[in-house]
């Protein structure tokens, strides 16, 4: 330890009776009985400092003007503390520091947040004084484990020889994928950088160039609304591989995260992990990232009701839609009818017209709609859902997709609500044979489900051009916890495929050459076959470190429209910057932001 | 190895024998006696592999459509070559693969660039196919040597407790240092973010949040006209640390550069490294950043000729300007008046008006300004330079700056040409007491040498106000053969230096606050003494690689007028784009760029 002897944190009864050295943060000051208690605080941790005039009157003296987050530089001798003062609650609770000396190295207002794990302020106050919020226990933990996360993947794929080589961040913007963050170019008048989505491009030359195996944590950018769960700017773990196919890279990955999982948390997860197909996801959990630590899966009873009185149930099935529901076992009880009206409104939020319900009970079904269903229906309902007296059945009726939205939402709900997810486990789970595109109505073409490099599944290439909608990628996204922590493919590498891939998506010849031909016309001068995977590295980390927001695994995040609080961008520019890049701005700025 | 077997580099002699599957490109291939060679290349290197029509006619049939630059998989078996045919230059000399299946993962096109070390190709075709210059086995050992650098950093700056934390890319565009790379913003209209010149505003609030050792490999940028040794971004090791000294943080940065240089060259840097004023760097090299590993240094002859006959040197001394020159040792021959005549015009483009010469013979000193030296004269001269028949002597008469940056760069152009570099030798230097900060006499104030958050030196702190431009900064460079490979200093953390700081630079009070305001708030809640510095990786990878140009480092470089000829970035964006962004271009994009 340069420039002290100790760490705060650290010091222990052993240490009874050495001369130290600490710098470190005022916790706490209290006065007791002609004597100065100063709790100081490194990254380390906490120890207690005593001033006494019988020690040092000059010590105390100064001592006297040091307030809370002053920073102090203290000299003085480790003793044991008397057995009636021990704290059990804090490692260095055994032992004091007698101050012989000491230095105000920087002085402190009174923070207007306090440094310590249960704070109820703001958001806004958090992000606007960062700086204070991230010496909080809990904020120097969490970038802890992300050093650490991050610290373990490089190892990890260093020792398998991958190499992290850099990408640009000034690229070329492209018109497929999210909103493009530009930046203009003042040397080429009218033209503009984009700054990357993901690497994918360039990973694929590098594949091209003949690096084989590839990887880099990197910055990437989408200029989208903003949810909880996204950030403008965020970051990647990217990697691609030459000559592996799915199952190898598949194999490599789960080795990674379960050595991440072990090393950082101490737990293992069993590998290989569980497999689903997109269909199946879909199907049971009416999400492709099913959040696999609970039950109340979907159950599918359009063939037992399509015939039923019930016109709501009847009926969608008729109209080539849906009826499903999920057993929320033994929670008839939890719900009132004002309950399950709140219930509701909250799939209608997803677009589902309404939500039915049935109680199980002793004597049978109840309910507003139990008297639709006949004896034998009933019967064949509670098999269906293995329902026992006091469950209560909730059913969704309407197209596929919003039964698969409303309801998936409202498992997830519901299993926050009656506490059946064990928030212990790390779950992971491979979603597998994605569709490669689906039809956007309103644009009238087909988008790329993942982006347009993804390979079809071998077996599905013959449809590309006849069938398009119906071809299955060659693709793999790993699931925690009902997150989407990376998505991976095998990738084209035969112009040919790549052309007909395309045409599918309505790109002209013209168009997919001005837009990608340099990368087809490096398929054509001896691309090996390649694929790769990306990892979110933020929500990783949120998830190891037990945050719920993403914010807090970022150390200068982002609001929800997109501004720091800390430094107030983005801002005004002066009109000879705006001058030299050639651009004139049609609107001007508005105040700037102060919500989070 | 997942997906063959072995690496076509490192199969020995002790393989004989082995059944092997290897997957790669085609190096070369050559048809002998019935027999197909083919050269077989992966990153690891080359092996040879034998199609023999008793081995498998399949095999060798397809062999013969193999081209150059096509990706292969092989199956075979290795076998000792014959005493006659062993190839003593390749490691893998010893052995060939007689192959037992041939599989053609992919074609290739005849190359435009031969994948060779030795191509003469220009800048431009290698930029626009830069997949194919990538595979040519010295990018490919720049890169491998780019990671391990870059892990050698990560694990040393690890090993002494840093946290790697990442700071934002889209942040506030700041008046201070190089032209900002702008990004409008969709949200706020007319308003920008700006991508960050370095995270110094960021490293300092970590430093205030209680980090204590930080540090980052990150992308920087900046909006310059290029020279050949700038790239539009690049990438920095980021360093800073709370509480050490400048002499604790030397020491440390001493330990990870040797530790570098040890593992990745197998080369001794002792420690601690040279160090040297700015004053006395510029007096004796007429540079910040003098390459050591060579002599030649200036020899100040202001006082001996200021009163001599010859009116270009007495007449410089008199305008306040020097004299100086360099002994160019025993190359009086080697550099005719036509020879000297071209010097004289290089140092002009330094804007010095002329260079004066003597060549030193038995007999005295010989050429057109000889004639103003009495003996006495030319013997003090001949004393000062330490000179002796066959050296030849050079002058420059004028300015100061003028005669430090016309005759620094001679000095290194003469070292170059008459090869007295030891271009073995790693030397480091660090430059310390930089000034502060320097007049502008255009702009009429002063700017800083580094940036505005370098502390003064303690002992200068009381000139801030009176006399700013005599002030030495707290900052330190550290010179790696006459490259800057880092800058570093103690930074200012208490806002009333900060806002003198601000004053001397030319700052009102309302803009100091504006543009830093949230900094100088950060310092008032207990923000640690701190320092730091940033490293070059571009330029550290170049020199421990023995390349010459920062563009061999960097995977997808930019041209000198900030171009990617390969992906053709920047580009015309669409009108939706623009019009999202609350912009209008004010001219007309110009056609794509094709220079390098």
């Amino acid at each position: 330890m340069i420039g002290r002897t100790h760490k705060c944190g650290e010091i222990r009864e052993s240490d009874i009776g050495t001369e130290v050295q600490l710098k470190g943060w005022v916790q706490k000051r209290r006065d007791l009985g002609g004597l100065i208690f100063i709790d100081l605080r490194d990254r380390s941790g906490i120890v207690q400092v005593v001033f006494n005039p019988e020690v040092s009157r000059e010590a105390l003296e100064l001592a006297e003007k040091v307030r809370s987050e002053y920073v102090l530089d203290i000299k003085g001798e480790v003793v044991g503390r008397d057995q009636s003062t021990v704290n059990p609650n804090l490692p260095t609770g055994e032992i004091e520091i007698r101050a012989t000396h000491l230095e105000i190295l920087n002085a402190a207002k009174n923070p207007p947040i306090s440094i310590s794990n249960d704070i109820d302020v703001s958001e806004e106050l958090r992000l606007k004084y960062r700086y204070l919020d991230l010496r909080r226990p809990v904020m120097q933990e969490t970038f802890k484990m992300r050093h650490r996360v991050t610290k373990l993947i490089r190892d990890f794929l260093d020792q398998e020889e991958f190499l992290e080589i850099e990408t640009p961040m000034l690229t070329k913007s492209t018109p497929e994928g999210a909103r493009d963050y530009l930046v203009p170019s003042r040397v080429h008048p009218g033209s503009f950088y984009a700054l990357p989505q993901s690497p994918q491009i360039f990973k694929q030359l590098l594949m091209a160039s003949g690096f084989e195996r590839y990887y880099q944590v990197v910055r990437c950018f989408r200029d989208e609304d903003l949810r909880a769960d996204r950030q403008p700017e965020f970051t990647q773990v990217d990697i691609e591989t030459s000559f592996l196919d799915k199952e190898d890279l598949i194999a490599m990955m789960e080795s990674m995260m379960a050595n991440v999982l072990k090393e950082a948390k101490g737990e293992t997860a069993e590998t290989p992990f569980p497999r689903m197909t997109y269909q199946e996801a879909m199907d049971r959990y009416g999400s492709d990232k099913p959040d696999t630590r609970f039950g109340m899966e979907f159950v599918d009873v359009s063939e037992l009701v399509k015939e039923s009185d019930f016109k709501v149930f009847s009926g969608a099935v008729a109209n080539g839609g849906a009826v499903k529901g999920i057993n929320a076992k033994g929670a008839a009880g939890n719900y009132s009818r004002k309950d399950i009206d709140a219930l509701t409104d909250f799939v209608k939020t997803y677009k589902a017209k309404g939500l039915a319900w049935l109680k199980v009970e002793e004597e049978g079904l109840k309910g507003p709609i139990a008297k639709f269903f006949n004896d034998e229906l009933a019967g064949s309902l509670k098999t269906a859902f293995n329902a026992e007296a006091g469950d209560l059945l909730l059913f969704v009726a309407d197209s596929k997709p919003v039964v698969a939205d409303s309801l998936g939402t409202l498992r997830l709900k519901l299993g926050k609500e009656l506490g059946v997810i064990d928030e212990s486990k790390f779950n992971f789970l491979w979603v597998m044979d994605f569709p490669l595109m689906s039809y956007d109505e309103e644009v009238g073409r087909y988008f790329a489900e993942h982006h347009p490099f993804t390979s079809p599944l071998k077996e599905d290439m013959h449809l590309l051009e006849s069938d398009p909608g119906s071809v299955r990628a060659n693709a793999y996204d790993l699931v925690l916890n009902g997150y989407e922590l990376g998505g991976g493919s095998q990738r084209i590498y035969q112009r040919e495929i790549q052309e007909k891939m395309f045409k599918a998506l309505g790109f002209t010849e013209e168009q997919a050459k001005e837009e990608f031909g340099f990368l087809m016309e490096a398929f054509e001068y001896g691309t090996p076959p390649h694929g790769g995977i990306a990892f979110g590295l933020d929500r990783l980390v949120m998830l190891l470190a037990g945050r719920t927001n993403l914010r807090d695994t970022i150390a200068f995040p982002k609001t929800a429209s997109a501004s720091d609080l800390l430094t107030e961008a983005p801002s005004a520019v002066s009109q000879e910057q705006l001058k030299e890049l050639h651009l004139e701005v049609t609107k001007k700025p508005e105040k700037a932001d102060t919500k989070a």
